[in-house]
């Protein structure tokens, strides 16, 4: 017995976002059904139902930054009950059995690839998945998070479902800690966040912006100081201090002025995807220093669950700005612009009151 | 005191090298001075002495693959003594207080970088360091290397000193070792070594080359195989499968190819510096799987004498072509065309019968 869901679609590259019915599946013996309140507004979300990257399935129904309350469990959930407040991110469901599966690194998943909670093909009812801005939303168990967020902050959670991760995990990885000198190219979404949580694992952080006038912001954010990235001086003063970079820029740019400030063993990771290629890093900037280039996706749910405590633990949030589920396609235009500070979250109780 | 030193100089990037007569210096409290018996024949020699990168201080004494025997040592050198078996490689100096330098990775260098046994700023003498394309030289014994292979063998341990200690280290580095799959890109004087190497670390080696008649080569040298490389087929066997590929092509080619066969968290490394920048890597074979592109240079003196001690506690030498010093030139010829197996070596008895 399916439910019926209400959201909002794109019914193609150029149609706006327009309310749209579709169905969920009913709760399986694993599954978590779960009333959604919030959910942010990703870039992705963005370049999927616009059609600019390829493969868009549609109507699609973007979100991957999700909050709500559980309103139903199967049978052999063990993790969950009604009324506790859970968090989907960007994946729904793996192949379970690959190395990187079973190593918790299900973004990684390398048989089918992770299904994203929009787009991705549906491994129950078929077709393809329909994502955050609706209602209500039925995942398996094993890829929804617990959140122990005081309830007041639950929308400004939304964003740490992918914008969190996405910077948490390589920050993680590459083992950012006290005593570490941390640089975080762009101060958007993912920047943000990532000016957060570096800095409460004890890193010295800097911000690289192309806006001296973000300044402010950045110090507010936790950084010790904001880089003009476009300022050679500027730039020359830091040279080969960094233990570790995170560019979370995807336009294309020169990545040389941001690997010359890496100290040896120094790391620069990408999370961005650039539409057309950035210039071709210099090698000599990576012999001669023996620096490494890296990306890294998201993160894995063990991690995203890590990462929800640690922003809780740490009294960390997203700073957001709530829009009505039928102000995404301004928030959009905004977007594009990079007009906002520094994620849209769309209150669901919006879509309810109709 | 200076002594004369008889060596091969290029006078200008146009005139071939021809003999050359120059000073050494005395050998100083904590120098060592020694009889050069071998001197392995670099590309960066052949680069250098025509000029082909910036910066060359003629005249150009070539030459830092060196293998001889200690004739005189200072009152303060305890390492070495009179008759010993002797390796100079790529350095003969560095600032000995950054961090790099008290870390024992003196090739990083932050001050005032190494000081290259050719080439550089001779910190006693004053002008240009002269390299080992000579009967002699006078080196800091912190820059000398002891020698223990057999001394039938000591013609192919000279290219050691740089081919093997620039393929060891970062074969050290990123920590290869048994039940490993590493590969191998580009099977000339530092791939032939990486290959030798990587398979006396444990791991399961192959060859990428674009010529597949180096397959029993490859395969007699220690690898499992060769992978031709411009076979996409061959290549797609190979998918996500690599943990650690060197790549020793200084050519500009397309490095996605390689970063598409390594696995999660796999690393590629380059040690070559192209003259024209590589054909820009693809950001997403970066972060879709959370590989990194990383360059190394040369090994530290410490990491330098263990790769000798690791070569010949398993035995291991290059592969050379003898020459006498006045065939440089068509060995330099046959260079370009990457016409030897796998490296020339100077007999340096051949300067001193004149």
């Amino acid at each position: 017995m399916t439910t019926t869901a209400k959201g909002y679609a794109a019914q193609s590259p150029e149609t706006p976002l327009a309310p749209f019915s579709f169905e969920r599946r009913a709760p399986g013996k694993t599954d978590v059904a779960i009333d959604i309140a919030f959910c942010g507004v990703c870039h992705s979300d963005l370049h999927t139902a616009k059609g600019e990257w390829e493969g868009t399935l549609y109507p699609c129904v973007p979100g991957h930054e999700i909050v709500g309350r559980v309103t139903a469990v199967g049978d052999d959930v063990t993790k969950f009950k009604v009324g506790d407040i859970a968090g989907v991110g960007c994946m729904v469901d793996s192949c379970g059995q690959c190395p990187s599966c079973t190593d918790g690194e299900e973004q990684y998943c390398e048989t089918t690839g992770f299904v994203g909670t929009y787009n991705g093909p549906d491994p129950v009812l078929g077709g393809h998945t329909f994502g955050g801005y609706s209602d209500h939303i039925v995942v398996d168990e094993g890829f929804v998070l617990k959140v122990s967020h005081p309830e007041a902050d639950l929308a400004a959670v939304a964003p740490l479902l992918c914008a969190g991760i996405t910077t948490y995990s390589p920050l993680k990885h590459w083992k950012v800690g006290p005593g570490q000198k941390v640089g975080i190219v762009g101060l958007g979404g993912l920047g943000h966040m990532g000016v957060k949580i570096a800095n409460a694992m004890g890193a010295e952080v800097y911000v690289f912006s192309t806006s001296p006038n973000k300044r402010e912001d950045a110090k507010r954010l936790g950084a010790k100081d904001l880089i003009v990235s476009k300022d050679a001086d500027a730039m020359a003063e830091h040279a080969n201090s960094f233990d570790f970079i995170l560019n979370t820029v995807a336009a294309p740019h020169n990545l040389d002025p941001f690997l010359e400030l890496l100290k040896r063993d120094g790391t620069m990771t990408l999370v961005g995807v650039p539409a057309e290629p950035h210039p071709s890093p210099s090698v000599g900037n990576l012999i001669f220093r023996r620096r490494q280039l890296a990306g890294s996706l998201i993160g894995g749910i063990a991690e995203t669950q890590e990462m929800l405590d640690f922003c809780n633990e740490h009294g960390l949030v997203s700073d957001i700005e709530m829009i009505k589920m039928d102000e995404i396609e301004p928030a959009y235009d905004r977007m594009v612009k990079s007009d906002v500070k520094y994620r849209f979250v769309i209150d669901m109780a919006s879509t309810k009151t109709a």
